[in-house]
């Protein structure tokens, strides 16, 4: 077994930042890592960040993580900003405010941005996950900075998914954008001492009472005012009856979601074989498309129907 | 042959517009269309414009239209912004500028935004690229908002790239987004009016000093105040000089392009494949991943191993 999996499986903390690092840097020992880090995940509980920026995720986070600590449990952190080209340690400005949690040994964070994750955000993230869940962390927190797809994306590896919002200017419920709502496992609605919190939580109710539930699920909405603390309680008891829920619907969701992945590393496998081939044994066809002799869908089809076992017919 | 391709080819603007629509909504006769009018297209020169939020690249492209209508020359005209839902006729709210041109009959003005286009936004970009070449646009200019990943996707699309910077705070050499520097083919200091224009121009050049040319061309560096439309006559010289360069190194860009765009699309239609395959015959494999008997990255080297005629070898 891999020298830093072995210690990192003891509860080394430097091995598991390095193995995160070198999963980030898609480094050629990455895929026998993840092999023998596989069998000791699925675990932890993974809760999921986002909202609009300036919605207070980072508050939200530092005080859950202090919430959740107050039950003994190992808490990973995980804050990712895909506009960001930095990584590593807490190299997010407002991490420094955890710093509190940066020497309680049963916290772990990590932030991740796009420099390095060659191969792709969302896909480095969720290994990063697998890291801190062999890690022995029981609940993990991944925060992203916005609601852009590589935020939906790095979403779909979180077990429980709070979207965070606030009754400020902006936050109307008609003005957030199509996928995130449907998303939610759990409406936040921070910074709650703002006027229009009400309207807020009476808005998402009708729109809740408009769209069919998801294998059974109703998400609560929440209303915190993270600074204070207050509401915190109340959000971690939301995300553990969430966690409960889920445990009876676990088999589908899991399979839904080995399927994904499964799909993911094929694509991106056979991308790198396309491109050999393309260049092996289709310069012919690539010639043809650039005369525009031949269209680039009726090539595509062509090569797809040499080269794929199965048949086209979808 | 499709209705509204030929009226498009007769140079009915509606005509125009609805494919586009018709393009970004993956409609069902979409690759029909794009097959009729692949042989239409190579005509126009595509100028894509990029750079940081606040850069002036709107005022640069409403300048810039000015001067190449003045050659008489049909322009068109796409503002891409990944973060907005809206695409469509003129919805951006800066294209409210563009009223001067909007009554022009030789110019056509188009917005795109993540809603409806399902296929990607990259990918509905170059095709509604396609539709206004096929249009008899001698000149597109191609407008994104930021320099995220998807910006970078789409300037792949453009003959000619320019990064727009300005000497404002934030836009120093080294805080600029790897990956940025490398596309550019002209570098625009806008708003040369303010302090340190001097000291931007000599900090490119001096990179550039230290790059490798690719392909002997060394990106001139070009100061203009679009909004007074100063430096707008040189820099459309400097793009002509680009796309008279290009002439020269067109056969190899365009089976680049041809080879990425036949993966781009081999890749999309591979994934309904495995999508579909794993539902029918791959399910004890997606059960033996959920239940942590095989990790996902063998079961996906398994699947490729039964599905793919070429070898695995890499």
């Amino acid at each position: 077994m891999n020298n830093l999996v072995e210690k990192m499986l003891q509860g080394d903390r430097r091995s598991a930042a390095k193995l995160i690092t070198l999963i980030e840097n898609d480094a050629p020992e990455k895929r026998d890592v993840l092999k023998q880090i596989y069998p000791h995940t699925g675990r932890a509980h993974v809760v999921g960040i986002t909202g609009s920026p300036g919605a207070g995720k980072s508050s939200l986070v530092d005080e859950l993580t202090r919430e959740i600590r107050g039950e003994d449990l190992k808490v990973g952190v995980i804050a990712v900003d895909p506009t960001s080209p930095f990584s590593g340690g807490a190299l997010l400005g407002d991490r420094i405010r955890m710093q509190e949690h940066a020497t309680d040994r049963g916290v772990f964070i990590r932030s991740m941005g796009t420099r390095g994750s060659l191969g792709g955000l969302a896909e480095a993230t969720r290994d990063a996950i697998r890291v801190l869940d062999a890690f022995g962390c029981d609940v993990i927190l991944v925060e992203t900075v916005g609601v852009g797809q590589s935020e939906l994306d790095i979403m779909h590896h979180a077990d429980t998914t709070l979207v965070v919002l606030t009754p400020q200017a902006g936050d109307h419920i008609q003005t957030i954008k199509a996928g995130i709502m449907e998303i939610a496992d759990i409406f936040v609605i921070n910074k709650a001492d703002l006027e229009g919190t009400r309207k807020m939580v009476t808005d998402i109710e009708a729109m809740l009472d408009l769209s069919p539930l998801v294998n059974g699920w109703r998400p609560p909405v929440v209303t915190t005012i993270a600074i204070d603390h207050r509401g915190i309680p109340e959000l971690w008891a939301t995300i553990k009856k969430h966690r409960a829920w889920r445990k009876g619907n676990k088999g589908e969701t899991n399979r839904e979601r080995v399927r994904r992945e499964l799909a993911e590393i094929i694509q991106r496998q056979l991308a790198h074989l396309i491109s050999r081939d393309l260049d092996r044994h289709y310069e012919h066809l690539v010639e043809k498309v650039a005369a525009r002799q031949l269209d680039p869908y009726s090539a595509a089809m062509d090569i797809i129907r040499q080269s794929w076992k199965g048949g086209l017919t979808q």
